[in-house]
């Protein structure tokens, strides 16, 4: 794990880095020493680990809760190289979906394409930035929306220091029989008017995850329209769970 | 309307009061002067106005946010005499059940009849709450689950004083309509596996508001088993819209 750049500001530490090859930031509290959970957050389709959805969140996570925060990007998104397989993958959805075929199916079959990579890259993240003197090991959550619940879903399934996760804005189209894997507290965003998640996938996905704690917040608009308000929720949830 | 006893604890004062020979409770910041925000709440079927999920609620809305709270006993419960119409017709549909017929239309049948007594009362109560001086005329909030979002539904559609509501664990069998009306936020709750609301009627009726502000929480559980957190959730959403 090589350190590339590092800033501070309003009480945030941000730490650039490079592990085996992958791209990613950390975030901790100015001045912070010893263990303190940790957020490992997934981007969403085409963003990357430093987009604004991601980093507003972050920032709370850390000023709010003392927590430490980390987030990669996702193969073929943000400093990685162009993945000419899931480019390939990409653009022939795009042609499917142009000559009528249903999105998200498509969608579900690329992003448990594009986990198979993630879940072990992710693994490694925890596996370092655990080891650092102001991270250490306490529990760990888990924040995705869209891509971000796609890879996340599998994620939180296969890794027990995940302790409760925030997930949303995906269908269970791929990942119903993975969702029933887990079983940690769970917060999920449903957009209720979600132009390419179908509700009843949505709810289909909620429904599936075996958690005994797990909460659905819809709410009116769509994919990208999730409300302000519910990142005051997720600081909770994740306060709740993880101090 | 007249108070027929008041005892205060741990800073919130009681006053029991008689209002056109309809029994109410009124609950506010001990020392409280000057105008406030008020809650209505509504109880569930077969409870009554000092039923512990409205006390509990109550005493947080006082003590979190310096709100008043009034609640008011449904005709045929609590301090009310028996009313032989509902009494017989409660009789019916219980035989009805027994007989195999579906559970949801009847209790919606049934709180649209209680509704046509209940809006024009509640109507009555927030008149002369909030002439009282420590208490006076700023916006309304209303809370009510299962019986009390029956007859919420109705409510809140009919007075524009309510500029903020939290229902659930009712259906949309007979109030779909009634709720197309209903435009101020609402934080509507609904249990995963209600026993009493099929799930889809649920949605239904979350469905059917015209808030552009509105925000289903679903949880695991039955009819009777809302999270504690759920309570943190109410307070919190009633603190930013009547605050």
């Amino acid at each position: 794990m090589r350190f590339i750049s590092e800033t501070t500001s309003d009480g945030v530490r941000e730490q650039l880095f490079i592990l085996d090859g992958l791209p990613g930031v950390l975030w901790t509290p100015d001045g912070a020493a010893g263990a303190r959970s940790l957020i490992l957050m997934g981007h969403g389709g085409g963003r990357h680990k430093k987009d604004a959805d991601v980093v507003t969140r972050a920032r709370r996570f850390v000023t709010e809760c003392g927590f430490a925060v980390v987030a990669v990007d996702v193969p073929g998104h943000g400093d990685r190289p162009i993945d000419d397989e899931l480019d390939r993958i990409a653009t022939e959805n795009q042609a499917r979906v142009a000559a009528g075929a249903e999105l998200a199916p498509l969608i579900a079959g690329f992003q448990a394409l594009v986990a198979r990579r993630t879940v072990p890259e992710w693994q490694g993240v925890l596996d370092a930035v655990q080891r650092l003197d102001h991270v250490g090991a306490r529990p760990v959550g888990y924040w995705g929306v869209s891509l971000g619940c796609g890879l996340g879903v599998p994620f939180v399934a296969a890794e027990p220091r995940v302790r409760a996760a925030v997930l949303g804005l995906g269908g269970a189209s791929a990942s119903a029989e993975v969702a029933a894997r887990i079983t940690v507290p769970v917060e999920f965003l449903l957009q209720w008017d979600d132009e390419r998640v179908p509700r009843e996938q949505g709810l289909a996905l909620f429904d599936a995850l075996a958690s005994t704690e797990k909460t659905l917040h819809a709410n009116p608009g769509g994919h990208g329209e999730l409300p302000a308000f519910e990142v005051d929720s997720t600081v909770r949830f994740f306060a709740r769970h993880l101090s």
